[in-house]
């Protein structure tokens, strides 16, 4: 590489590909192209896969294979000539793209003078209020999420207290992995798959986004974070517990105890109407009144480091955020409320639950005990 | 949307996230910034993942949060904002970006006068050719995919031939959810998480994508493709079986004939030197040497309907891709060879195996006894 050029690469999810499934109702292992007019909404796919894509797309859906377009040989599969062979089916003159379209085709469809323009605003709003069906959906996701939180515990709350605190059941160490697997083998009897749980004890969990390896020990928080989506529907549930085997500390209670009332008072404040940051200042505030503080120490951000919540629907994390979005919520948003607290040499507590706006405040998708404390 | 407006969206998994994993060494759940130059390579995460990005990125690699960078208050999140002042830390001029960054951030450098180009030849070519610390973590992703095709088809041929020719465990029907319930919990059992597995009974599995669901019965070919992810090192297995629980009527047998002979002729195929696209030629000539016709029969595309076989690493799908691609195997490289037949009436039938081409020929990465009738 030259010396004074930097290669730039951006991680993360692609929205682009939920919203295809939300909008064409198809989803495919390989790349295929979407688009939608103000009457049609149009499928450009392969052929061995043109009998799905009838079958599964939303009524009304023309499917295409390129040979259908009129396209043969190398080119047949390039899609700056698909898009521009469905701009005459369709008739239409210009096209929008969304702003994680791939800046390839974008650059190449300017270049051969085709009118493109970036959509910069989110391409479907709507996602945010979800439909009955929907609901149901994510209430079958977050029941198994539910389901799989009871068993981990319980595994945790079932071990035997050994040497140097260390948990066991019968002879053998109880580490994250073993919690992880009996959760993750819980999602599948629920037709759910589960990744990047994370069962992070000690430590560990004062880092949010550590999975969590190794040895469980008495007296830890171990919080639990379990996120599955449904095979069958796509929709994803979310499920935070912190819990301690054995008697915690008394700072740690408190620690537990400030995360709990910050949760409960976060809960109360959802409702239509109310602007989401509005929610997170709350969460901020009762910490900062409890002497929980957020700063730096030793290079490392303590205290609650992360925003209040997010939308749960086709994606994990989608809108509205709770945190510093300025979104106003509205009946039938589904978001989690979740404040954490995370202090090295002390641990971390994150209280999660996954619930629907409702014209007058909120209603959990499904209900989970919440005990710190399993004696 | 305006009547004379379509808007495009593109579907298909982006390449640039298992890039990043690739050279940085790091993964997280939320979006971040990978910079390289000639030299150094840049991260820029939020202040919560800095540590285990610290911990986890290639050693040399250089980690900032947007504090870090001197950025403040809304900006600080700002993509651009973030990629000028990182061009400032390492002192370069120019960027590259791949095809599928972001159009919209793309639009936005270019704007703000930031020199960038999209490079169009992929990114990380060194990926086709595996070192031998990959070729180890593919070895497991694989032997766990064995493991669980041994544990499904043990399952189908334990089970009972009932009225109408249904299958039966006891006193349920054997369904595909069934048989894919088990080899997902068997994957679990091997640190591996498995979506999508195909589990495709009679005429469900001549669509090559379809997952298959309900009841399966005897004397149809049963289609299982497995591709589990190491839940430890983000690699992938790949195998299908064909099988039959009882007798298969002749015409079916030939068919799994056929396409085991053509699976067994490309394989010998394999070395390096070879053009890809030859194994594919090849598959094609056996299956028309042996009357299977590859065409559309009531505009549904029958017979050897896809490629040959794909590259295997952090993605599913990689290079190099053996079908019609010109690409010149190497060795170190891990493929598939998935030869397939697909008949509606008749029945479906794939046969994959991945193996690392090696200097005299080929390896398997791990072997499964291949066997269509269970009797």
């Amino acid at each position: 590489m030259n010396q004074l050029t930097g290669l730039i690469l951006l991680a993360g999810s692609s929205p682009s590909d939920t919203n295809i499934h939300y909008l064409s109702g198809f989803t495919a292992p390989d790349s295929f192209l979407y688009m939608k007019t103000a009457k049609v909404s149009y499928l450009v796919v392969s052929a061995m896969e043109k009998g799905r894509a009838e079958k599964q797309s939303t009524p009304g859906t023309q499917v295409f294979t390129p040979a259908d377009l009129g396209l043969k040989g190398k080119k047949a599969w390039d899609r700056v000539v698909q898009i521009r062979a469905l701009m005459d089916v369709a008739k239409i003159r210009r096209i929008k793209v969304p702003s994680d379209f791939p800046a390839g085709v974008f650059q190449t469809l300017e270049k051969k003078g085709i009118k493109v323009s970036i959509e910069r605003n989110t391409i479907c709003p709507e996602r945010k209020t979800k439909r009955s069906d929907e609901l149901l959906k994510l209430k079958n996701s977050q029941k198994s999420a539910v389901a799989a939180m009871k068993a981990g515990i319980a595994l945790i709350g079932s071990s035997k207290i050994g040497p140097k605190k260390r948990l066991f059941i019968g002879k053998e160490p109880l580490t994250s992995e073993k919690v992880r697997h009996l959760i993750h083998k819980t999602l599948i009897d629920h037709d759910c798959a589960g990744v990047e749980t994370i069962v992070a004890g000690g430590d560990q969990g004062t880092d949010p986004h550590e999975r969590g390896s190794g040895p469980l020990y008495a007296g830890q928080s171990i919080i639990i974070d379990i996120f599955p989506r449904s095979e069958k529907t796509g929709y994803w549930g979310d499920i935070t517990r912190t819990v301690c085997r054995g008697e915690a500390a008394p700072e740690l209670k408190t620690l537990y105890n400030a995360v709990k009332a910050a949760q409960a008072a976060a809960l109360r404040a959802v409702q239509p109407g109310i602007c989401a940051d509005e929610i997170h200042i709350l969460c901020k505030k009762i910490f900062e009144q409890r002497g929980f503080q957020t700063k730096e120490v030793d290079g490392k951000h303590v205290g609650f480091i992360h925003g209040t919540g997010h939308g749960v629907g086709l994606d994990i994390h989608e809108l509205p955020r709770v945190g510093a979005s300025g979104e106003i919520l509205e009946a039938g948003n589904v978001i989690t409320i979740e404040p954490g607290l995370y202090y090295p040499g002390l641990g971390g507590v994150r209280i999660e639950d996954t619930v629907v706006v409702t014209e007058s405040g909120y209603r959990y998708l499904a209900s989970c005990p919440k005990k710190f404390e399993l004696l």
